[in-house]
């Protein structure tokens, strides 16, 4: 089959992998419909993080070509959407609603484990990773596509942002980073009730979709003077959450900088700082949680969402493209030409 | 008047100092009735956390002696209890119940201010900081006035860790530490409806209290070992909240090791900790909160249980002495006579 090669440092190219096959009775084999590219795998793209050569990709919608036979739940023909990690359902962490800390769980497209972006993936403990869409892949709109999509990663990353800052009605909250994460925390705090949000950005075209998710106000300043401005917007107060989607030293500080007394991060920036200790959020009585995100335990509920037409969150991809032109894909957002980029893959 | 004073590491004198008035009108004079020995003051008398020369002791009850003009719910003859720092009551910080970050607060015996181990002290922001307790000195059991001297400081700080961690009905959480806080946090975490309580201590006495304030199960293991015996005990899962009471590398890395996946650490030991990283924990979806109580906001509260019978967080107290033999109370913790010890200074 066909997939992107991740090859080194600005390398992805398009190769050959074997054709997934059922390994374990538990696995199902998906016709890839959708991929993306995530701002983690340009962080591999930049050589800023490793990833072994071979397979990447991990967030894809599609539809289920094959299962093993102790697949119950679901059947050939079955258009799922994976979360970004795949899980057992049953240890300890998968049960308190932690699949991404699944003691058997690991990552699509590690360079190893088929990645989305290429034309098909095994799906490791299918009954329990994947999500059921209800419909065929047919009955739905490019948009609709796209937001599935954006529930494999970005979309629950955000989220788990936001809940896990406690945000929930009336709360003021600040989103620190303006990539497809932080958009999709913006989307994630209006959802879940919050009366205003403060967008850090100073690119139009990520305020315009900061705008359409919710954002109430938008600060382009950065560092300290953003964290002046925000600390001014809210009467010297601070915000109740601030939501951290990047992971350098700079977006955590201006975090710890604009949260007030008692309030919390939300942490989903890929951790690069080097110089961020908690006690100095301890004299604030500030807290700090997140990590990488349960989106299997999130994807139900922001599904119906989408149903519903009460989100569209697949506005984070402003740039599409198809398998033979992955490396176009990483280049835009490597370039800021895309805020994240689509693969069109098995439709289109 | 008579007061301790601090002169360096293990130096502790009974001394003179002036007698304090009213500077502000905001302000009240306490006569105070019962002080006591917090771990953190045991920090200073070691040397391990700096003190100025002067005033020393935070926690205090007492009798409002004479009050400013502006003065309003408090009189002359209320018998109160004092949060271990003063707060203004109106800015952000107290406005969002985090008292102990006010703007314009500050602490008790700090070498300047009136320490709560003398005979008197002037309490800024009196109407905001002082808590009246419901009937006059004379009318509560020696066993009564030790509950409300714990509730100045050593109860709220333990409760702060548990609420910091979302400690509710059912959870089950361990307490790391068996000083004075972390025998209150066993207390909060009771309080709270925790359904496993697991204590880790060495020491009888101290594991006596841990039991009678509600802990489940104890743990006299340290360091790797701990970790490996509350994971056997919680099925391999861990608990859903670990409550950091001492403030070490070591303890720290207990309630790491020991949380599962999406739990809390509720941290309120003062931070001695070098080496501990937050991106440790953002790879489990930890989080951390915790910090200076803000006791002011939880006085009230546990006020009414202990006058309701339901607590009795002076059980910490197992040392009793006057302030003529301050350095005594010091001594008995330093040298692990005593948990906490109680300083009877207005009566008895």
């Amino acid at each position: 089959m066909k997939a992107a090669i991740f090859k080194g440092k600005k390398m992805i190219e398009v190769g050959q992998r074997p054709d997934p096959r059922i390994q374990d009775p538990t696995d199902a084999i998906v016709r890839v419909v959708r991929g993306c590219v995530c701002g983690s795998d340009l962080w591999y793209y930049r050589g800023i993080n490793q990833h072994r050569v071979g397979s990447i990709g991990h967030e894809y919608i599609g539809v289920v070509e094959a299962v093993g036979d102790d697949v119950a739940t679901l059947a050939v023909g079955d258009f799922v959407i994976a979360p970004f990690t795949y899980n057992d359902g049953t240890c300890p962490a998968c049960q308190a609603g932690f699949q991404s800390n699944c003691e058997h769980g690991g990552a699509f497209g590690n360079g190893e484990t088929d990645g989305g972006q290429g034309e098909k993936v095994r799906a490791p403990y299918a009954d329990a990773t994947l999500v059921k869409v209800p419909g065929a892949e047919a009955e739905f709109t490019d948009e609709q596509l796209a937001s599935f999509t954006a529930l494999s990663d970005v979309t629950c990353t955000g989220y788990h942002a936001a809940v896990s800052a406690g945000v929930r009605d009336g709360k003021t909250v600040a989103v620190v980073g303006d990539g497809a994460v932080g958009l999709s925390a913006v989307l994630a705090a209006k959802k879940l009730g919050a009366a205003r949000i403060i967008a850090l950005s100073r690119n139009p075209a990520r305020q315009a979709v900061a705008k359409e998710f919710g954002a109430t106000d938008i600060v382009e300043e950065r560092g300290d003077d953003a964290v002046a401005v925000v600390l001014r917007l809210t009467d010297g107060a601070g915000v109740d959450a601030a939501l951290e989607c990047v992971g350098t030293d700079q977006s955590i500080a201006t975090c710890a900088g604009i949260v007030r007394a008692g309030g919390m991060i939300g942490a989903v920036g890929v951790p690069l700082y080097e110089e961020f200790e908690y006690k100095t959020l301890f004299w604030k009585n500030v807290g700090i949680k997140g990590g990488v995100a349960p989106a299997r335990q999130y994807i139900p509920e922001l599904l119906e969402d989408v149903l519903a037409g009460r989100i569209n969150p697949g506005l984070v991809f402003d740039h599409t493209t198809d398998l033979d032109h992955v490396a176009d894909a990483y280049a835009a957002m490597d370039e800021r030409r895309a805020i994240k980029s689509l693969l069109t893959i098995g439709r289109g």
